[in-house]
């Protein structure tokens, strides 16, 4: 069993252990009064963590990759155009997953380190005429964060559909569905969210839920077909719950309990800590001196962080001397980054305490390479930017 | 959360505790070496239970109708002939699963209560020159189980695939995948495999495995192609992990200890725990006045029992008193036999005092609805059965 | 770890999942709000359960024979005279026990199997002008229960203070405290209060107080001194907690739950449920041919059943071959009955379903031993009973 | 349910997921074949802790507090003359409570802050010819730590048995039962064993067991009587398991965990670790400028740290606002001390990351409060302190 070590990995994150409790408490049935209240419930704080209130929640047991899947099938017809927006690894998936479902694909790619260009974006929608497009919030595989707060009015201009890949986004960075016109934003139980991994989970807008109730052919996937989960998702809203496919009741159970400590924190109060928390270990990584992938400071996601290693030091060998500290990082996944950088996550339940430690294992790690920065530069440094903020009592104790 | 009441509905069952604490136990990375190493013993685990040594496990999150699209699109493709055994709700998914996936489909209908006529299947297969037949081994809606040994020589004769959907017999009922000549044989994660639902489970034999790797046209569901699992899967159990999605890693924790728990228990002896305590159920509500949905003997699942209830008695109120002895049991779900019926699941963890205690709820549950059986009538019959076979010690302590 | 097994001895008993989550929670600190809370709640609750508005509840980690301790080390001074009235072998320890701290004790025996003579007892106490006198309510070692309804009037009649030693009895047999004059009545939690042992428990009514209050000498036990815990345990109530030894945090929390559910249950519901499911076991039991140690209906208490086996079966042997059925018994415990009897629990949590199938194991073990009764005869005679009660709904379900 | 908030008092302490699934996992038989084997590990793996393989084990059900009479009130008899060594509050109550066992008692004092002198210590036991000494190793109220290496000499010099109350200590700071020749090392379960609290643990040695054989009264405390626990604890050890009081099963299994986690790491590290890892909490408050209780810096604890406010600072106020970054840590507890005063645990399962978040939190608390120190100069000082130690492997992972 997992020791008392610090998982700061982009995902699965540090569970609260209300959360791990409700994960392995004895299952009931998917019927049981009980159930049906915390499905509800659930579905109800989607709309809330989403700032949605128009929104159609969905929570279907899969992975990430599968609410991608969920996300696009039921609104690609055979033919239709569809624009691709990456930024990296999670990006060019949609290429695949769309072509699948009939889409011929346009991919407008950034450069590794960049957000996407919004005027390009937008002239390639223009310009294909596509119904549909897709854009990831913030790519696990560079810590790039692209702006989506205009991406509503750009697919309005256009007709276009907006899907907002918010797997490693929703519930830390600013996501304001409804405000922004945001049709349908996806992500995943084990990411901000704060619930082991198994639950694919997005908000579809009204817009979206139009353009698959006016599709001519059958959804192509039978599973990810909204057309069988929408009278199943609102009968359980109504008290009335249908059956397609038996719920992950347990991680529904503990999906319920994230949400409520989510929806209590607040939201805004949840972006500003992921905001201060996300700015106090990247000023920590700069005084450490390792360069950080994204190519400005507003690209720079709240969520992860994605650094350069020094030249000349082993990925592997770095990463397993930061866990001799007992803190879990990731190394690097996109392609061209893979064997040269490591990867942060601090999200969902974390602390200032979990920077500033994983800072203290980053240090030692450095030294364990033999490319010792000045000893408590990280940390000194991660207390500044914290001193520098107003209000600590953000930081920790919810 | 739920008290000690006892849960026979056909799916979720009781879970043991060991199976429970891993899936609450604080979620580590899909790359720890102690996760790679229960995926790898959950994975060849899933070989023994299926007495399949020559096939391929997959294991991947989602619910078991997930299962059904994970175990045919990959097999599938537009054009392709299909047959599709129904014995009642699930077998007719079949045939909307297969159409999404472009295959032509014909149904061959058993009427309600009864098994597939193999012949009749076989027939079906032939005139169509199928590529791929589908057979529900016991039906969750009407406790019919349809015999399965043969189909694998049917398949064979026929040049056709043939895909068991064994979600509600798979590690209780007897099946014998190399032997019997299985090609695919799938389940879901609550029933006999004794863990929370959100894990789609099968395996493929090497003949569905090579049908796939001969497709021309690309698998159309992004999530349930076989080709972007087999690098994973292969790679975790050669201690190489790959990713595609991020598993859920505390339901694959707790389907490592439970498959352990079945292979230690024996397939045989547990195929004879499952027909001995079924035995027992079913002598039980017999000797209580209620008929069982399977027409004959030799169709009654081993796995749950479906009963028909007295004229004129609420499923609902009967279902309500029953749980008010804490036995918690399932009304009917076929559309033919849904307010006449009700269903309890005997499969996993289930022991000979869980029947008894069910049976005197069921005894309760018929005197509060006004249709006493004689004091002790059901209880009695099924000690009678007990008593009647050799072997106690196989029916409850593993 | 645990199976699903069902263990039926008497103490520990099974624990509802509620509690058990409770006593794995991660600790907190002993001065947190939610602890204090909780604490607070567990000590009002206690009065609940005691029937007992005007005593004052201890709750203090140890076992069941620390709170024999606790009960009296605080009411006798050297030289006091005490009587105590034995039905086996937890009656002798108060002997031992009070002679420790400096009493002159003389032991009211009653035979094995039978009550404590009330008459005697007072006698005793009237010849030795006892200060203090103490009975055992039901004797775990003989499954014996002495009434105790009356054991008030006699204690105020002999201006004796009256100990009753309910470890087998609180919140399963009838006992209301202030009606019936009760001075202590003591317990530990794993019996029919239901968490995880390790708790010494109980309430001291005013005369005990004062009794405490009015003593010359310092009591000899310092973890037992009254005078050390009052402060601490009225701070917890009145939200001000002081602090003499860390209370057993995960146990007092897994009490408080506990606790909650059995206020919720109803004091005379659970007395009746507890009466009801007794009445069933030994009606079992007797159908099964297996006489009873005590020697009269009247006696038998309701939270554990003591019966005789047939001469010539080897008690381990038979021990050993319920547990083949998955259901956990005890041996015997009194000297003279060790080898020849064995005890069942039926307390706590225990339902219809649990009393059905202990009798269906016990008849399965009988059959394996070699001395088969009539198949069915034990749940059967069980059934029967149930079917004479009324109030089916009060048997599992809360 | 406490949240992923950091609980730093001097205990209970933050225990390991496998020791908290321990302790919630559901409750076996005291006489179950798994739970004889965990208590008998348990036992085993005490004898490596103390570092006294000629030891005898004692674990009761029982606070801190108990194991305190525990340890002596089987070694002193009416008259016997006894020194305590105090250091606060601990140390204070032995006094009252060996007076409860009849011993004539002699208190050496230290002043607050400073240890104990073993040369006034060793003068009165011999001036008073004592026949049993105690000393508290760290004292909890103080965070001093007085010398211990020398007490089995002092002991066998002078005749008398000595005690070591270890409750802060064993399991932390560096403790050699058999080659110091301590007699009795006593500690509770919640501080560095690492298990909830309610379990009073201790080891006697020979000497002190041939003390207690010798005796020639009866030992005043039914519950606190070697001679009942003796044929207990051996019974367990050889596999025959005895009964004298219900283990707390629960606690009882998640002390095995725990142990087998500290024989594991070896004790040689763990000392090491508490050494270090209090070497940079310590130097990590003085950079803060705040002073430390020990009036030398060789009587600091390693497992605890106890540091003055600045003057006209709320106690309370600033133990809040530290809370407000997720960090619990306890005010003063001896009474000269208690309103200027905090303290902080660092034992059992502390790693570095959870230093340098509690001096994160306390240089947060010293902002709120009105006295900020230099931004970082806490986590700074600690960084240079544990860089400054060769082996950062020791640090957390285990």
């Amino acid at each position: 069993m997992k020791g008392r070590s610090l998982l700061m990995i982009p995902g699965p994150t540090e569970f609260e252990p209300d959360v791990l409790a409700a994960t392995g408490a004895p299952t009931v049935s998917h019927l049981a009064p009980s159930f049906v209240e915390a499905f509800a419930g659930a579905l109800a704080a989607m709309r809330q963590v989403w700032l949605s209130p128009s929104g159609q929640p969905f929570v279907v047991a899969g992975s990430g990759t599968f609410a991608m899947e969920l996300a696009v099938a039921s609104l690609v017809e055979p033919g239709d155009r569809a624009v691709v927006a990456s930024t990296g690894v999670f990006g060019d998936r949609y290429a695949d997953l769309l072509a699948r479902h009939g889409a011929e694909v346009r991919v407008v790619h950034a450069p590794v380190g960049e957000a996407v260009d919004l005027e390009q974006l937008e002239d390639a929608v223009r310009s294909t005429s596509a119904r549909l497009f897709t854009v990831t919030h913030v790519d696990t595989s560079t810590g790039v964060r692209t702006p989506v707060s205009e991406l509503g009015a750009i697919a309005r201009r256009r007709g276009a559909i907006c899907v907002v890949d918010g797997v490693c986004s929703v519930a830390g960075e600013e996501i304001r569905q409804d405000s922004w016109g945001l049709d349908v934003v996806l992500t995943a139980s084990q990411k901000a969210i704060g619930v082991p991994p198994g639950l694919a989970l997005l908000v579809a807008g009204p817009r979206a839920i139009e353009r698959f109730e006016a599709r001519r052919t059958p959804v192509r996937s039978y599973y990810g077909d909204w057309g069988k989960w929408l009278p199943v998702l609102r009968g359980y809203e109504s008290g009335a719950p249908g059956y397609f496919g038996t719920p992950a009741i347990n991680l529904v159970a503990a999906l319920a309990v994230s949400l409520q400590r989510i929806v209590s924190e607040g939201m805004d109060a949840r972006f500003r800590r992921h905001e201060i928390l996300a700015g106090a270990f990247q000023a920590g990584v700069e005084a450490l001196g390792l360069p950080q992938v994204p190519a400005r400071p507003e690209w720079r996601a709240h969520t992860l962080s994605a650094c350069h290693l020094p030249g000349g030091v082993s990925l592997s060998e770095f990463v397993r001397a930061v866990g001799e500290s007992g803190v879990v990082i990731a190394g690097g996944l996109h392609p061209d980054l893979r064997d040269r950088t490591f990867r942060v996550g601090h999200m969902g339940s974390v602390r200032a305490g979990d920077v500033l430690a994983t800072l203290g294992a980053v240090e030692a790690g450095l030294r364990a390479v033999g490319r010792p920065a000045r000893p408590g530069a990280g940390v000194e440094a991660a207390s500044r930017f914290l001193a520098s903020v107003a209000v600590p009592s953000t930081l920790g104790a919810r």
